[in-house]
């Protein structure tokens, strides 16, 4: 059979990539990156409210044809290819990012009225302007439905559907008014490629619904209306405009449109995955399956892990989200994450500037951390600057660093803070297996995994197992992919299932991190005591007296120092 | 009564200075400084044993002749002062820093025999190789002797006398076997000045005594030969040459020698009194009196107080040292402190380097940390990081930093280590207060007392009380000054008693630093949360869970910042 592709369209916070896989063994032969045009780097923010962060979606639009047109262009040449080898596209997107939309499904910041409104445009993920609306949400929830918090870890972000909705409704009722519904962009970018945003023809991804709107089909799909109409009566109109399905990225949102074809080059009438997150679709881009959890490593972490749909899956207190299908067909999708691993080292590096004016680079910090030996500098850190999404569900925690010494120094510094964002994903890991999901095999993306051997090394000691970084270095994009080539189907050149996908797409390198028994054995007592701050200062009940922490990490600092 | 003068010598770490001082007024005429020659800024160190601080009695004898010749010079045309007026001298040194000398109270130093040998020469307060011997003599002393212990905090430092001396037995015999007696450099000193070096004519000072070797006339003296004998035989013959009695400030060692007088410029025969440590005659130079709290701030911090020698003084758990006379004749002497105050602000600029290369210097980040208010920032610090000497005695305990964010600034940590220091200055003050020495006026000198404003009034909003500052910037020398005035006496021109001196030369500045009642509340209660990790940390019986610290903070911060 001959040669067939697909494209993975890849929507961040800053530009959107497309990229062009041979289906047949995921080789990834060409992509493009098109930097968002409106904003600070494609984020609509307001001094005034810096919680606020918007995004226009005609940067979504221009990105899909700049983008795809530069792959197409680099991929000539590249073997057998040509574009109308290409069989089907997928398509992942940040997430929760709803955008309001009129009865057509247009946008309304496509509409002259709300053209430079930022309540009008898509609500991007990391918007926390709906933060009291997200505590009443959890507050009557946690009253009247238990249930439907409980499978997303307790609590209702601000970061999510219902609080941007609610919020605009109270913020912007001019906005809310006018919009007939909104549309997660996952499932709005999909739908507008195929011709089928008209509300009543989007297909809605169960990974945007069910892990930040409350859908589940066990409770009949969409939050009902008793609770809603507890919050506010006017979301009952929205709620009325939701399908009571939701889909899986096993399915096609429509087929390419003509003239969607024409302006990108690609052949017509091939057909598009339903839309997912991200950091689901780079589970999939790096070879999930049960027993693997995917670690996507960036400024901060989503560990994703699936179960057989059939299995009786308990709920697992702390967890950000257990949804069906949301990352494969067939399976449940659980989501974990901390809040912050990257920006942590970014901060050290951005806001306290240590070291002078040379010695204070990610590069240079990284290596001093390289020259020292776990325990060796006494520190213990907490890695909370962002709040603590896993296990503890608590955005309203913060970084702690105990054992300075008038000698302690920014590598030091800087390793402390690594090895606290390794316990956090040991606390993660630990978690799913008390919950009968034993973590069988790790396998890491994101920059970070690519870029910083130290870190892998050192999760790999801190958590004892061989840490696998994959193969794709674009996951995400990877994914997206093969939910081109799944929806595309194996008679057209593509595959029947994920797992046949996954089996011929993806991989992991050679090279995997492996722990070091001393190591691994220092670590795990650092751990105890991690595990004590942990409790100690992120759980109500906890009593126990934290001095022989302190006086432990001593204990284990001079025999390193000994040794 | 024509004007009289007295000369204080203050022996500090790196340097020896000499202060002219009109006896009436507490003028300070003319001062000289001269920076030790020897080892680095005059300190002996050897880069295999980081523990080790010596120096060489030579930079005594050369410095008293360059600064007081110095100083005389300066004072040439000031008003009606001339050298013939001199009526006094006093002597402050750094403590505990014994000297091993022979029969003829010559030091060992000066002989050919042990000319480069850091061994023979003094052993500067802050070398710590007597640590084990230390350990040892904490556990004979609190088996045997648990009296002794009770007057210095519980635990016998190796900064110490005894940790010295046995460490000196043990690590150089030939040393320890050559020296017919160790004395302190606060009595050799004084000694050499008056010719009265000869072992059985050194008056020893009650100050270094009974802060650093436990004397106490209570039980004799010197520790008895039981205890020694149980630490090592040989301590026995080193206890013979130890007197029965030590002496206060008030009296003289002796009067100056001819030789000296010739030497100096000096009127031959003028007293010199008993020497005292740095931080006793400070508190005397900046006006010390029953009720009056004086604090030296600098690297780290000496509290001092005095009691009426008549009241019944409780032990006073976790204070260094309850002296009788140590301070001022008459009273009991205490000494309480912080183990680093400055050194942790040196530590985050010199070490950690913030703020790239510009806005890392003291006064940059003094100035970032005046523009925040009391609990801005969220941020909590433990001041733990060269260990906690009062109240809970102990070296081994660490700092910590609680409530970073991805935003937190150099400027905020800085302020959290001031906010931290004062914090720890107020659980001495309290402590105090617990046992019956209620503070009711509080004066700082050290360098940081003049310098950093912003400290001070941290310092009074911490501490609720109006925080003094010394007229005075050199107390210490001053305070020798006024111990020369005092053993002169009134006759010659100086003074009956220290009551007297105080009187009539120290002061304080005319503005006081006092609190401000918004920022004591705050304080209050982050003092609150500051105890309880004080106690959760640096203590072992401590049960109740800190959650309720890091909520408060948050608490708190949100407040202030909605404020």
């Amino acid at each position: 059979m001959a040669a067939a592709y697909t494209i993975g369209l890849d929507f961040g916070t800053n530009s959107v990539r497309a990229l062009i896989v041979d289906v047949s063994d995921g080789r990834e032969v060409a992509g493009s990156v098109w930097d968002y045009r409106r904003g600070e780097a494609g984020v609509i923010v307001d001094p005034r409210e810096p919680e606020l962060a918007r995004q226009h979606p005609g940067d979504y639009v221009e990105g899909i044809e700049a983008c795809v047109g530069e792959a197409l262009e680099k991929a000539q040449g590249e073997g057998e290819f040509c574009a109308e080898r290409i069989i089907g596209i997928g398509v992942d997107t940040t997430g929760s990012t709803p955008l309001p939309v009129d009865a057509q499904g247009e946008p309304l910041a496509f509409d002259d009225e709300f053209a430079d409104d930022p309540n009008a445009m898509a609500w991007l993920w990391k918007d926390h302007t709906g933060h009291a609306e997200a505590e009443e949400i959890t507050r009557q929830a946690s009253r009247l439905r238990p249930h439907y918090l409980a499978k997303c870890g307790g609590t209702y972000s601000s970061e999510w559907f219902w609080s941007k909705t609610l919020h605009c409704l109270r913020a912007a009722p001019e906005v809310f008014e006018a919009a007939h519904t909104w549309v997660e962009i996952a499932d709005w970018i999909p739908a507008m490629l195929t011709g089928n945003t008209a509300p009543e023809r989007v297909k809605r991804g169960i990974c945007a619904a069910g892990h930040k709107a409350m859908f589940n089909p066990a409770w009949g799909g969409y939050p009902d209306g008793e609770l809603l109409a507890e919050l506010d009566e006017r979301l009952l109109r929205l709620r009325g405009t939701l399908p009571d399905t939701a889909c899986h990225v096993g399915n096609a949102a429509g087929m390419l449109t003509g003239e969607w074809a024409e302006r990108l080059g690609l052949p017509g009438g091939i057909p598009v995955a339903v839309g997912a997150f991200d950091a689901h679709l780079g589970a999939v881009g790096a070879g999930i399956r049960p027993g693997t959890l995917v670690k996507i490593i960036g400024t901060s972490t989503c560990d994703m892990m699936v179960a057989p749909l059939q299995e009786d899956l308990p709920d697992i207190p702390g967890l950000c989200g257990i949804v069906p299908e949301s990352i494969l067909p067939g399976y449940y999708g659980l989501e974990a994450g901390q809040s912050a691993v990257g920006d942590i080292f970014n901060w050290f590096v951005n806001y306290v500037q240590p070291g002078g004016s040379e010695a204070g680079s990610h590069e240079a910090l990284t290596a001093g951390a390289a020259e020292l030996r776990p325990g060796q500098s006494g520190l213990l850190g907490l890695d909370w600057h962002n709040g603590n999404r896993t296990v503890l569900v608590d955005q309203r925690l913060t970084g702690a660093l105990l054992g300075m010494t008038l000698h302690t120094s920014p590598a030091e510094i800087y390793r402390a803070l690594i090895e606290a964002t390794a316990f956090g994903a040991r606390v993660i890991v630990e978690r799913f297996g008390d919950y009968g999901l034993a973590v069988e095999r790790l396998v890491n993306s994101g920059g970070i995994a690519y870029k910083n051997p130290l870190l892998m090394q050192i999760y790999a000691d801190v958590l004892d197992r061989p840490m696998q970084v994959s193969r794709s270095e674009q996951t995400c994009a990877l994914g997206a992919a093969m939910a081109g080539a799944v929806v595309a189907g194996r008679d057209a050149g593509g595959h029947d299932d994920f797992d046949q996908a996954i089996g011929a797409m993806t991989g992991v390198r050679e090279r995997a991190h492996t722990p070091d028994p001393a190591a691994v054995k220092v670590y795990g007592r650092l751990f105890g005591f991690y595990r004590e701050l942990h409790d100690a200062f992120g759980t109500r009940d906890y009593e126990n007296s934290l001095y022989t922490v302190m006086k432990g990490l001593l204990e284990i600092r001079d025999e390193v120092r000994g040794a």
